[in-house]
């Protein structure tokens, strides 16, 4: 049990630029999810954190008071290294689909107990859920089976995982206090730390279409985020990478999953394959195994087979065709040139308009809906040539997608040279 | 009608240091009143304008938006000139009590819509009910007709006046977000200039009693103040004044009742009289009214006839005796010397704390509980002397207000002088 503390008292300390001490941080925590704070108080100390900030030992004890307000998972059990990758979120990012059974091909379960998306980046559940049959919801004994069978899990994370967590993050979102780095870091690793994995790799996205616009932001949550991990024993890394153009050349449900099935078969988009690689390699290193390369296990149909075992294990038909959209709607190069620029956070919310993702949690997503791009920043176009297809079951959605692509794209005469971040920015390690 | 606005917008253009529009101020002031805006949304646009400010233009829409949230009063048909005061709230600031009829006997009509006091500093309406039979609830009419034959009214508020800000103090109470001068302000003046006054004089206390406890932020609220007075076209004048050491000799109901009263006829405290007769002339100014000293008015007794009216308008008996309490414990001097400090809000907190102050607005308060000081800061006292008597009707109490008494007070040797500030510490005019 924690000291007893006033609401007030504690939202005053930080409002006035004080740390809050460990104990008022157990009990603020412990009484919000309770309801013995108030919604109003806790978003008045949201806002004061998000305006005041707090240090690692504040942040770190504000995570561990909202693990504490649920149940941590222990794979400890398993016989087998496990290491989990957590993506802040981009548009056209699908790089878990063909990630988690690569790693599992390589030797390491990969717990993955994921969240729905909102706004203008897709959700991985939202993805799989495009393929005929798949169910996200597990119980815990599914949840090991599947480790110890396949290998690799992706499903919905439980109630019980960071309740504390789920309660701030519906606040947060609707009193303008999300965007607080250590709101946002204790969210991400609490839920992380309470999955239990051994390992984590965290790719920090950067760029217009990443919640995090500049790189120093992004690695003020990355460093943030590492530390947690290393304070409650999870070996932690993380990549920030680009987010000013999408990933790959799809945005959408079964559009990515298409993607991700070509990755796997040893095809895909060149930046989709290196992310992948990169990141498994990571996941590996950090789960303490080596000489194990992913490429091989691309190469070899070892991963894509562990992609059809970890479908099918949660009732999903690997070979059913994948949905699509009844209605497309092209738009076309404007000139002969190269293609300078495809703005992420354009392409995210035309894809959002299309009908791929939701603006409430309770909304339905289409799962053929979404944006392809024929050229990626850096390839040439010809006049008249495919540059984007729009992808939707509703024609009426076309205008307002089109809406949000306006200025998204530009194609420069012959010789012009993009001017993009680097594919991987940079690495933070303990 | 206002244009629709989202209040995560709204919010976050303030948290981000931003001006908010006339039209986001009016959109979010009415839209909170109907509860469009939820409590969480305004708790956190409350913090975000106590960190990053208001400008004069937004603190002056922002106090429109709430007097438009009820109605304005006019007393433009009364045939005689009106003047308020306002106290920012201090320990044993019974003013008031003796301003209104001497104000009334000078000419001016006094309309004064009062709220209950809350924490440590008394409310205007506990103290007059313990008169007995004094009712503070009255009908508007009973208002016109009470300011056309008496010439002063001091009564609570009605519920349709500015219920925006009933609603939002209610909220910044329990959020941490009271102590944010453009809210403060805004609070103030929303109440006074719908009340319908045409000329308004604050008393802005400075010190340990007060809620600014410095004379910077006093002057800030001060020139904020009188600013909106001026844009809302009523004669405002702001004095700073004393609140380091308690007003007169007692702080409690029944106490400063009778303080008031040898005001009125002609005695009292001389810090009671001097700030009572230096607002009147202010307000008189403020009015427009000159040649008359409102200090003839205390000698020729017009003054307590307007008291005794006033009383006897709202029930009261002014010739019923006033409630005591039933307990009294004495605090002696410790040696002989100077009395160089006593503590205003030490004071303020112990009157509260003997049963004369609520912590609840639902909460009793007892009529003839309080703090009574036998010296003030700069007298000579003798050891052994009654330095301070404590009443209440729970002698239970007494532990808690000594508590709260600890190092309140000092004695030192003949010759010492205290360190205070002046009465009137600074005048504010626009």
């Amino acid at each position: 049990m924690s000291e007893a503390h006033d609401a007030v008292d504690v939202i005053r300390t930080k409002r006035d630029g004080g740390r809050l001490s460990a104990s008022q941080i157990d009990w603020v925590v412990d009484a919000y999810t309770r309801g013995a704070v108030a919604d109003e108080q806790m978003s008045a100390l949201a806002m004061a954190v998000l305006l005041r900030g707090m240090d690692r030992e504040e942040v770190a004890r504000w995570t561990a008071a909202m693990i504490a307000s649920g149940r941590r998972l222990d794979f400890s059990g398993l016989g087998r290294p496990t290491a989990d990758k957590h993506s802040t979120g981009g548009v056209g990012d699908k790089v878990t689909l063909p990630l988690a059974p690569l790693v599992a091909a390589c030797g390491v379960a990969v717990p993955q107990l994921s969240g729905r998306g909102l706004g203008h980046t897709g959700g991985t559940l939202d993805k799989l859920e495009s393929v005929p049959g798949w169910r996200a919801t597990l119980t815990h004994e599914e949840v090991l089976t599947q480790l110890r069978d396949v290998g690799a899990v992706v499903c919905a994370a439980s109630d019980d995982l960071a309740p504390a967590d789920r309660k701030l993050y519906a606040l947060r979102d609707v009193t303008g206090t999300v965007e607080a780095i250590p709101l946002i870091a204790s969210s991400i690793m609490s839920k992380k730390i309470a999955e239990g994995t051994g390992a984590l790799v965290l790719d920090v996205k950067v760029g217009s279409g990443a919640f995090m616009k500049s790189v120093d932001d992004a690695r003020e949550l990355a460093r943030t985020m590492v530390a947690l991990g290393e304070d409650a024993g999870v070996r932690t890394v993380a990549l920030l990478t680009a987010m000013d153009r999408p990933l790959g050349r799809t945005a959408g449900n079964a559009l990515e999953v298409r993607e991700s099935v070509e990755v796997l078969a040893g095809g895909g988009p060149a930046d989709v394959v290196e992310l992948t690689v990169t990141l498994a390699r990571e996941m590996l290193a950090a789960a303490g195994v080596d000489g194990v390369d992913p490429v091989d296990r691309l190469r070899d149909g070892s991963a894509m087979d562990a992609w059809r075992r970890m479908l099918a294990a949660q009732g999903g038909d690997p070979d059913a065709p994948l949905p699509t959209a009844r209605e497309t709607h092209q738009v076309l190069a404007p000139a002969d040139g190269v293609l300078t620029a495809l703005d992420a956070y354009a392409v995210g919310v035309a894809a959002w308009r299309l009908g791929a993702g939701r603006a409430r949690k309770e909304d339905p997503v289409q799962a053929g809906a979404g944006v392809e791009w024929h050229a990626v920043p850096g390839e040439a176009v010809r006049g008249g040539q495919p540059l984007l297809t729009l992808h939707t079951d509703e024609p009426a959605r076309f205008d307002r997608a089109l809406e949000a692509l306006q200025g998204a794209y530009l194609v420069a005469p012959e010789g012009a040279r993009p001017d993009l971040l680097p594919l991987v920015v940079e690495r933070v390690a303990p």
